[in-house]
């Protein structure tokens, strides 16, 4: 006889990858019409900035979004980037296959990290058009390639088809996705306000984007320098696990513990490595593959008893104040702004990262992008505007650690009523481990060092603005006082003279000198 | 000579979903010492529960925290259920394999869906304490078995080790989760308060806790029913797109299209299926695998130009109203509660799903889990309990549809101060197709059917309670108005009888008139 639990499990099952976001595609971003289309160009802007600075190049990027003829939600999208171009070998990987990519593994800051994005919009496209993506690429070694895409979602695996090879110059990738059932707006959450965002932080970046009615948008880039490579930066002890240790023990290349620990860690010197060894009571001629669990933990509490530098945090790549303060001015033309890029700290023990925010108040700041065909719309009060290493985080908004920070500070102090002034917030997180709460990256989790540094670098931009707005009203207020000197004095000198029967005496140095400003002369 | 993209290409890597998630553990909901234990007790207790349901049987867990020696942030997690066990054959994937389960496929309500949720588990008790997780399990047959399983992250393996038998009458599954570098705490975050919300919305459940400190608490079940089992309930063609049509095709016992349609689609008869094929213009002796893309779309349009029943619901299985206001009272002991299951309603065209909504106010409502020892703290105001097929939602709160539709709610308007009142607000979306914002599944995404249904529920809830309020205060007053005529009238009655020298009349019948009620005699 078969027990119940014989009878319940003959419906186990396993899935692939791209079966589970095939899924659950809300996870990867892919939920409400508007959102889906602004995750599509998301994944190709994010990836083609990414490569275009590992090749060395300003990244240039072309975004096209089509109507296609058969129905007015059926759009095809195309992202194009003057990157390295892909291997012909790597196109059915790069496109088809989630879990797959060059990023995954580097200790190094980067927008994409996961090599699940750009295969998410690859089946999106398809789950919704049933089309393929259409790939064009070329490594600029004088031959094109084109192929078409599609995933074997049973087996994430490319499914590539369609080749041909043409002869040209160029370098660069061209991806082409055709979607169904997405709306194109020019909403706070469309992808023109995407490409907005993605100007303000990457000043160097050059967009040119068309939109479905035609509209050309060329968002310039404030500079022309790129930006120096973000360096791979090894786990540092402090931040490290004994399960970690065991994974990097496996793939090293040192031969003993010693070298082992030195290679892989940084700020481990030999003399270091083996000082923790022989504290830890570790056999030092020990291969490192043939550690033990107790071993590794025995090896992670030593390194707590020995002197260190700090995490290295050069590799990091903030964008720096005055590229902020610059991207701000050229998108939102403000009265004012301020940034302030924090110095580096850790979270979880050993963990980089690096805080940058900014301000910008007055001229279009605090507007978001609404309606067609104007530039900004008349939405009132602060814009927060949130990235992670650059690329713009326009959803899942309410479950950010930025925003909760955002709202834990008492505005009120620093002069500010954020339903109605004109203010725009920036905040920006660096790290090569930035704590995502989902794979769609759109949300911080609230790290408590990650949170606590965020409230530090608005609090500092806040206090500039402060100042900015006392400015602005004394000088409002010497203004007014001014005019009202300026209004009776004449009158009471004038009075006064010809009660007196004296000449009416020059009053002009003493206006000068009760309003302190010589602003009455330019009201 | 090699281009640039040969050189950056040679760092492709593929890597499996075990090392995806250890590497953004928190997008399983691992982040933060308090939350890490507490998902470690969600993903056990919801599991248990599922299992036990699908065995039907009543529901007994057991659920018990212990501090390992070693340190104080080193603990021993134990959930024990008596569901139908699992044939040993199987616990290396359920265990030790993510997207493999028996749950995945099915279109049914569950709280459990990915085969995530207990591999997640014991994947972040190896890496945060090195030891295997300890399962042990009977289906009843006469043997228990235990074992230790590990995962391997980069095959995304199971590895079972240490098997034991031996014989004894029981039936269920145990499952021990080492874990370090997480806190013990009876906050509103930690799993105390987890377990009480899991019994508020699940009063057929019998859970018995002990705490590390030894501390034993014992949630009653209020009701001894098993509920019906959720039943699968294939899609409807409102909420199909024509690539769930191909999927479904490929897999089909189904011999011809017209079959198919009707195996395989809710609500869709023999007939119907025939006069679907015919409008579609496929021809229908094709065998469903051989359908193109193209003959789906015109399948899925033509759906939409015949009548169909909308879709079934009778597979969904709410709590219902009068178990919500059981559960509330059980566990707040509230003045007043009151609960609504509203009518199904479908979203994206074809999902089903139900939001039910309950307040509960005075006693113990508002106030979360707060210090050890009490069972309930201070907190004051408006506490808002979030559920998923009866799974508490506690974390994200932010980003959730639920709690946007309640912060939407003008409460004001129901004469609640939701900073002050003694209030609780319990919301339960029911569906087999919950839309989760990400893999921890703790917040909802916000898809527009589903948020206004939600907001329509809770203000069913909260007209009620305003009712309830208002009665209250008029009790109130007349209760004052009362209390003024009986201070006074018999002062009056025996001042003006011996005024006019005549008996002092009996005004007992004349208070009663004035008052209107009897309250009087009670105060």
């Amino acid at each position: 006889m078969k027990t119940m639990a014989e009878e319940l499990f003959k419906e186990f099952r396993e899935h692939s990858v791209s079966e589970f976001f095939r899924k659950n595609a809300a996870m990867l971003g892919y939920t409400g019409k508007i959102r889906s289309l602004t995750t599509i160009i998301h994944e190709g802007v994010t990836n083609a900035i990414d490569a275009a600075e590992d090749s060395g190049v300003l990244p240039k990027i072309f975004v096209t979004i089509k109507r296609v003829n058969e129905g007015p939600e059926h759009f095809r999208v195309v992202v194009e980037d003057n990157a390295s171009g892909i291997p012909e070998g790597f196109i059915s990987n790069v496109f088809g296959k989630m879990l797959a990519g060059t990023k995954l593994h580097r200790h190094m800051q980067s927008r994409g990290q996961q090599g699940i994005g750009v295969s998410g919009s690859v089946m999106f496209g398809q789950i919704t058009s049933g089309r393929p993506a259409t790939v064009t690429t070329s490594t600029g070694n004088g031959e094109i390639v084109r192929a078409n895409v599609m995933i074997d979602v049973d087996r994430n695996e490319g499914k590539v088809t369609n080749v041909e090879k043409f002869k040209g110059k160029w370098r660069g990738t061209r991806v082409e996705v055709e979607v169904k059932d997405v709306t194109y707006m020019r909403s706070r959450y469309g992808p023109f306000n995407y490409l907005r965002m993605t100007a303000i932080a990457n000043p160097h970046v050059h967009i040119t984007f068309a939109e479905p009615d035609g509209t050309l948008t060329i968002l310039e880039p404030a500079t022309d320098e790129v930006p120096e490579r973000p360096k791979p930066m090894p786990l540092h002890p402090w931040g490290i696990m004994s399960d970690d240790l065991l994974v990097l023990a496996k793939r090293t290349k040192g031969r003993t513990v010693a070298s082992f620990l030195a290679t892989e860690l940084s700020r481990v010197s030999k003399r270091k490595a083996e000082e923790v060894v022989k504290l830890s009571g570790v056999d030092e001629n020990k291969k490192p593959a043939e550690l033990t669990w107790e071993e590794a933990e025995r090896i992670v509490s030593a390194f707590k008893q020995v002197k260190l530098m700090a995490p290295p945090t050069a590799g990091l790549r903030p964008i720096g104040a005055a590229d902020i303060e610059n991207g701000l001015r050229q998108i939102l033309k403000p009265e004012f702004t301020y940034a302030v890029t924090r110095p580096p700290k850790v979270y979880r023990g050993g963990l980089p990262f690096i805080v940058e925010a900014g301000v910008a108040y007055g001229g279009n700041a605090g507007k978001s992008v609404e309606g067609k065909g104007e530039e900004v719309g008349a939405e009132a009060g602060m814009e927060l505007i949130r990235f992670a290493n650059r690329a713009p985080l326009i959803f899942d908004q309410g479950g950010c650690a930025i925003t909760s920070a955002a709202r834990s500070t008492d505005w009120r102090r620093y002069g500010v009523d954020i339903s109605t002034a004109p203010l725009t917030l920036f905040v920006n997180v660096v790290s090569a481990y930035v704590p995502y709460t989902s794979a769609g990256k759109q949300s911080i989790a609230e790290e408590p060092e990650v949170f606590n540094e965020i409230r530090s670098a608005i609090m500092d931009a806040a206090r500039e603005l402060r100042r900015f707005l006392y400015r602005k009203i004394r000088v409002k207020e010497q203004q007014e006082r001014a005019g009202v000197f300026e209004q009776y004095l004449p009158v009471i000198a004038r009075k006064a003279a010809s009660l007196a029967g004296a000449k009416e005496p020059d009053i002009k140095p003493l206006l000068k000198k009760v309003a302190g400003v010589e602003s009455g002369k330019e009201s």
